[in-house]
């Protein structure tokens, strides 16, 4: 089925242009209203064409800043191909600052391909997937940790099952040039099939992603690395001339994360101390945290081992915590790389 | 007008008591229930009380933990005095990981001396300014930045106008021994006279307090300069004996917190990018922070600069912002100390 | 200060009077609006004044159907006096079936004497404890347990300080003829000098109330009681004549509510399991719940026992349960009556 | 006691100044942030004061526009003596596009006048009450329906019991020229003594307002109305010269507002139909209106009568209404002006 | 997939029947109950069968009050053939005085041919559409332009690919007899192929549908339209009898909505202006609106301009406007009718 | 399609295994989180499967805790064969105490088989069927009545079109051994096709049911009769021996549930009185309940009669009531058993 959504932009036509992709929804303040998703398309003559999203998780800042400056340096005079821009994929969760979307409570990035006929974010799910992915070559969509999680800067992709598009990952990955790049295997990982880099995926693209900061806040760190990413990823595909080229200080370092022995979760309601830092190695039956019960403070906390070794690579953010949440996130290095 | 909430523990009896200060809220699900805020009273015989509360703000954490370590640490044999200690002030905030009370969506330390007969947060407020502050010699009630800000780790005190009082505050300041203390001066800063601590302050007690982290996380550091912090301010009142002293690493810095100037402020809604980090030294008409725009990423953002020079103490955290959002907070080194 | 209120009766006036009082309320819906609350006059010449109220609690049923019922059958040719009926009480909680006001969340029998330009439920109470209660010589306020207690059917007073007074409370309350009474003293139990009972004796009225059912629904034994009860303590005070008295099928018992031993409270969140009947006699230290964590289903109950001994008269219905709720409620013989 | 909120503007300074009220409000989401009110203040030597009000309800937007663009016209060469422009006094609510604040539920022109320590509404209506009325020699709070009420466009005021302010009560609204004019006696009419209106009234200074349309639209003739009137107030006063003076049409019609009998009221809940216009003039017994059921469509409309004759200056608009909401207003012909 | 809703009406019998079509809805107050929607069929023998359906968006009043009096006026004695009649088709959504569903937060007018397995709202429109719209010969679904929208009193039809359908189309509009008739061609238009009236063309019906005033208010002349209109209808069907016809008093003028051009967008957040009214005839570059920005009242509003021409037949109501909320939707001469 | 949840048990293994079913929630406050369903196997070689559930609607709880306790007492070397424990089906519901899930409004028990990409409530009803149901040889759902009902004690099952199971439908029910047992005949009754019994039934298993009270309470009579049911069950299916076997006190009454006659629903919005008690015979015509109006007292209330007759198995809790509320259910002797 075909979008119901319109774009005020033409993909096809050379020179840069600014508008909104109208997603028409009819509310009680507003009948015949439509919601308003910025999007710029640069483009000059014939060459490939990077699709560069933010904003798919609504408090995620670093893909949505590097994307939103980008809009304004990025000219068709210094492009030759075509570069789309969405810095606010899923709109109303980022105006509202929300990993979700406030309107339908829908986790854009867990419901690829998305549904023309579904709610506001299953809409804007589907118009990614089916108009502007076919678009692309190369397509990286912009993570961090979101509110609740706090991530070492890194770039990613789900390792394709076909070996010459794998390769095209990697060496994109190290244009990037993010400080630690992590491999995921298979249909492992968080999301699944469902995420918008899967859709990607899916259609033969080659499929990035990144983790740039998180705590729902913009790490001035994480910003550095997606503005010289970005750039990079365009001069390897050669939209953009060698000149913009910027060495990134160190190589990459490869990850690889297995499986769900990678990831320590609470075990129960109460407050999380973290007893280990985000970046360090940690080696299996280490201390990984403790959870507190301060509404009856006599009770002694419960403490939690690593079960595997590794890197922390990510860390929960919120010391109020649920049986079932996420307290830390490990990854190896990546052999063969 | 007397307290309608019942404690569990009688505040005059010598041994180690637990229970909770029963609330009775009589609501559709429970017509006859309690709140059950818990409370711990460890007393050994004559000697000064030292009231140290957390969990004002519930989503503020190194003050909560470090009391339910305390709780379980503290025996009377230990001590010589009365040590009374509320890990989760703002029982349903702290429960609920929030600023504010779910209850009744007020923010404790914005209401004293609270009232009787208001709701459920202004009779906890006014239970502990009529039935705990007047038992305590030194009340500590421990803040972090909350989810909202991060602060560089610090004590902290509003200048008391009797001068043996302030220099009592300031010597207790030294005891507690955090890497930075700032001094408020008259009815200036956050909270004005309706916080805890100024309702100490009213009753001629010595009142501290801290900002040891925020973010709605639990910082490491934080927790151990208040573990530390507590115990030292024990031994400095004598209720503890002088082994369980702890030389802090390095003396504190005293630093002054002076007007609105100090304070920077978000002139639109945006998404903040901070261009100082905290525990930086700023000068006058430094750039502070940029607000951007991704609705519209085609225009440029807005650039704030500093007012004031000084070091950089606390800085929001989520990026989405509105205009009067608190971005930055200064503070000088303080004179004469 | 006086009340903001219009009633559209003339409480001065013969006849019988069928209206509301208008408690007018500026929103967005209905700028100049006001909520309407039913109220009866029934008046014939000189006589003593009953004031019957019901829905002070929405959720509780037996008082609001027995007075919609006598609203129907009472005419000024039978009675001789006076007789006021407010059977929605709290109109927008009674019309919710909700115990509290769904307008601003408050318990009206949690905040007499009201206040004339506080919240609707405050101006409500301020109303009936300022313009009605001065107007009558018996107040019943009749309640049931609402949706979170079930009780054995009874009727109550708080014990009057002045012994004719309180001697006038016994007569009536063997005239209303519930299968139990009791009688609470001084200003313990639920509730404390905020009912509007408490209102009631502040002003030296005989005032009364009722705890005829719970759960939500309604008990038609609890109905029945109510509308003989109500019936009698008109002929009691001479406003029917002697031909509408029902004898009640057994004299009531008198009951004493004691302390706070006689309430047992729910220790930890989990699921409630009765161990006794409601009307059951217990002894001190007999099982009286378990509380089972259906979450965790390997572990083990807790158990709690009954601190004192008497008769269970009201119990708790929700088995979802939090720390603090009530789950029982005994009561002993009263001595003396 | 004195307002916690600070202005950036100084009222006592010469020139046109523009900025914020500053009411701090400490949330979860922003610990130290303020809700920022805008104010213009254009000042030049000695003079009078006019004080010019709008958004006290936020769905009101002749007034807010009008003063918004009165912001940009004035200038202090234009004028001698002060104008206090507060375009959107109660901000929150303004922003909500709604009656009453999305922060506390509160009315604001219920509430004078206010409380300095109460929640954000009460704030702000302390803050107009204490430290702005007390600058102003005449005062108007522009008002218009609401999104529930419509009005034939009106200035109004309540008539001082002071003979000399009530003849410059006169004076100034002749000078405003709305079509109609409508006096309130005494502490009769929607509000009673708790409006900004009867806030500048106690303070002895010259009280007006407007109804200038409704339906949460805004009437372009409402909108000329309120510019032409602000201005010819100010030329009134002596603050803007006589050459700015715009002769109304028609000289405007003095209307009496009486009792409860003018107001027609919802009888029951259903579909509201009107059966005469705004404008018209209605007889005692003349139909008023039909409340439908279409939840039960065979059952028969309620039709309601008129009990007064008058001219219908409001009416309500949701067809969709509830017992006790205002459907109608009359007024009769002022005597003696 | 056959619907689960039991209608207590039986379509095949002669006479008037009254009742519900009953949607079972299981929840948490009520595990088995349903949901009431009314229905009303009226029989007498052979002949065609109209469809009459209102409150489709429960804001929109002229139909739910027209239907409602036709279910009183309408007889088996006075018809030839069939009438069905659902005055409250969204029923929760009619009963809340919304747009769309309380219960799912769906526009049942975006959603057809709905889902016998979804939400509430979705089983309804899959009930109509499986079960009422195959037994009418002609449809019309009436509407108004709800709480946001006001129209011109017009009807409407989407243009039938068949050309023998397209005329029945425009002799059933003229014999409606509207003052305007819309014609909307292809699949173009608001609510596309999902709304009531495309479900009815899809099965070939005669598809109609009216837009009769507005503003969430019952306008009596769109009122009085839609009762002559239906009338006339069924005398235009044969339903009734020629002596039931009422001649309109002018012809309808045919009007076309072409595209997007012909809807006027909101640019920014802010306060709407419009600057020509309903009705007017709008030149190409004319002023259309003004947003205005009174939280910043020092800032000049945004203007914006018609980029088409024809006749303003609907406007924005609700002054506090978005960025992509439709101001004005225009439409020009439809020619060859 | 594959499910997405991963159970932290082997179902395949010997032994008892306790621990949780991971469902991946990925939301704002926990971007990696998993949702805990608690489950246990106890298995011990060869042997037929018994699938156990409570919790499906999570206010009802003698299944729960029945569930829970059984989890304590089996261990394998009791068994031969395997237990399947689900004690809270509806984990988020359960928790919350609400018939439907607080996560997405869904009741469980209408949307069977799930949808592995729904929502969380259709992802946990697909796990069942599509892993759970297909282990077991039999499966029985235990219901009581909710919030809104309450039962007489009853097991039960829809009647299976193939004679041979319809006959181990009855054995098993025997064994279960409740006071009442009502058999379903065909697609009839609440919930259609769309419960956990019926996808049970869909896959050929012995589908049985419980109702075994309600009213949101523990009722201890009913889950004596469930703890000694399961047992009986594990018994007859071999699992246990049979020293477990307990005689039930009396033999089980079979009764029949008919059309829709045998449910009685409001009429009106109002306080419902039931007329008649739980387990009493009615005849037709029999008076069953009046609705009452105290909003208008003086109107007289409705009063509905029996359609049918039969005995009283369920009746509504909540007096307040809405139009279509089901009040009673009756069932009659079963043929033929």
């Amino acid at each position: 089925m075909t979008s119901r959504l319109i774009p005020e932009v033409d993909f096809a036509r050379d020179g840069k242009q600014t508008g909104f992709i109208r997603l028409f929804h009819s509310t009680h303040a507003s009948a015949y209203g439509y919601i308003p998703i910025p999007i710029v398309v640069v483009k000059n003559g014939e060459g490939p064409t990077a699709f560069f999203s933010a904003g798919n998780h609504g408090d995620e800042y670093e893909g949505q800043i590097a994307l939103t400056n980008l809009v304004k340096w990025l000219t068709p005079e210094k492009i030759k191909g075509r570069v789309i821009i969405l810095p606010m994929a899923n709109f109303p969760a980022a105006m509202a600052g929300r990993r979700v979307s406030p309107i339908d409570d829908v986790n854009m990035n867990r419901i690829f391909p998305g549904d023309p006929d579904g709610t506001v974010t299953r809409q804007i799910a589907h118009y990614i997937d089916s108009e502007l992915l076919p678009l692309a070559d190369l397509v990286i969509d912009l993570h961090s940790g979101g509110s609740s999680l706090m991530y070492v800067p890194c770039a990613l992709a789900r390792q394709s099952d076909d070996p010459a598009l794998y390769q095209k990952q990697l060496a994109a990955l190290r244009a990037f040039g993010a400080p630690f790049t992590y491999i995921q295997g298979g249909a492992q990982g968080q999301g699944g099939d469902q995420t918008l880099g899967s859709g990607a995926a899916r259609r033969g693209k080659i499929a990035l992603g990144t983790e740039l900061g998180g705590s729902g806040t913009l790490t001035p760190a994480g910003l550095a690395i997606a503005e010289r990413g970005l750039r990079n990823l365009l001069v390897h595909l050669g939209i953009l001339g060698q000149e913009e080229w910027v060495e990134p200080p160190v190589p990459t370092r490869f990850l690889d994360v297995r499986g769900q022995d990678y990831y320590i979760y609470a075990p129960e309601n109460g407050l999380f101390e973290p007893l280990v830092e985000l970046g360090e190695e940690v080696q299996p039956g280490q201390p990984a945290a403790r959870i507190h019960f301060p509404e009856t403070p006599w009770l002694p906390p419960v403490e939690i081992a690593f079960k595997a070794g590794g890197l922390v690579m990510c860390k929960r953010i919120p010391a109020r915590t649920m049986r079932g949440d996420c307290l830390f996130h490990l990854a190896s290095d990546l052999a063969g790389v």
